[in-house]
């Protein structure tokens, strides 16, 4: 706050809320007020649990995922298939998929996508062990998962290309209405996508 | 998440970020992950932050802000008018009017506001202390700053009841039609106190 009518800590604290997603000024101010209420039942563990997660947090060196052992949980767990590959632009995408239970599989996060407008390019992403992974060959199956923007889908075009030549199939995902959508409020692509994979009923 | 395919400390972080206001489950992982990601320039300065706010954060004694020193920095500022005290529901209230700069008087913050429903009496808020500093006499006006909801208006009934037979003067804030305001956007109660307050152009 321009007045600094609060103490220099107080507005350091708001600083750093402001700059995490989904908080802006306004909302940075109410949750800082919110843990300064609340010192000892969320201030002082909200302290303790960044700092533990600050010494514990590390990037896998196989797939990119963050975890707190490493290589990662799922890198690390026998019960996965270790013939199916989850491609995905970022953590939060691999999360998002887990909490779907939606493969057996293992993942490679990009840690991005391919933009050329913001300079991200092929070198900018986890793309080279990506096919570094593919051409051990123990892979049957890669699963691009990329979000169905038109940079996802220039990404997912591009690692195609690479893995041309490897043994594994590459899939991507299946566009079509979402599961509890109403075709009124859907785009056209996706009705168009949705009209042309149409399965038997 | 329920697949624990983070650690716990990752687990720990997402869990008390949930419990701010303005951030549900989704936004708790979003942020967790983007504080993760930037461990060097956000994850280490919001712990260090966050253990530096813990430790000095006081409640003002005085008129009940929170600030990093005791009695708070309007309390101690000699600029400020002693004769005017404004009455807020919330130290959030008394930042709104300190950026606005509605003021130059000190503040009396009541920490909540009247609501049987939730069983908030007049014990559970700093009336009392309101009125030992009113009764100490140098206080020529009080301000009520309530919010203008049915629970704020009803505070400020009790609150001037309590006043009563004090010299001071009692005020509140005036109803009437936002600065920027369109009128076909606003309800009726807000119409007519701007009618019935309106003044001479």
């Amino acid at each position: 706050m321009a007045q600094h009518i609060v103490g220099p800590e107080i507005e350091r604290l708001i600083q750093l809320l402001a700059r995490l997603p989904g908080l802006g000024p306004r909302s940075a101010r109410r949750a800082a007020l919110a843990l300064l209420k609340k010192k000892e039942t969320l201030l002082e563990p909200l302290g303790k649990a960044v700092a533990d997660a600050a010494a514990a947090v590390k990037v896998c060196p196989v797939c990119g995922n963050v975890d707190t052992q490493s290589p990662c949980t799922i890198c690390r767990d026998a019960g996965r298939d270790p013939a199916i590959l989850v491609v995905v632009e970022d953590v939060s995408d691999l999360w998002a998929l887990e909490r779907a239970a939606a493969t057996r599989g293992r993942y490679h996060v990009l840690g991005g996508i391919l933009s050329p407008l913001d300079g991200i390019g092929p070198d900018d992403l986890n793309i080279a062990s990506l096919v570094g992974r593919v051409r051990e060959g123990s892979i049957a199956e890669v699963i691009l998962a990329m979000n169905a923007t038109v940079e996802g889908q220039t990404t997912a075009h591009y690692i195609t290309d690479q893995l041309s030549g490897s043994r594994a199939r590459v899939t991507r995902l299946a566009h079509g209405v979402p599961v509890g959508g109403e075709l009124d409020y859907l785009d056209d692509g996706t009705l168009s996508a949705a009209m042309k994979s149409r399965t038997p009923f």
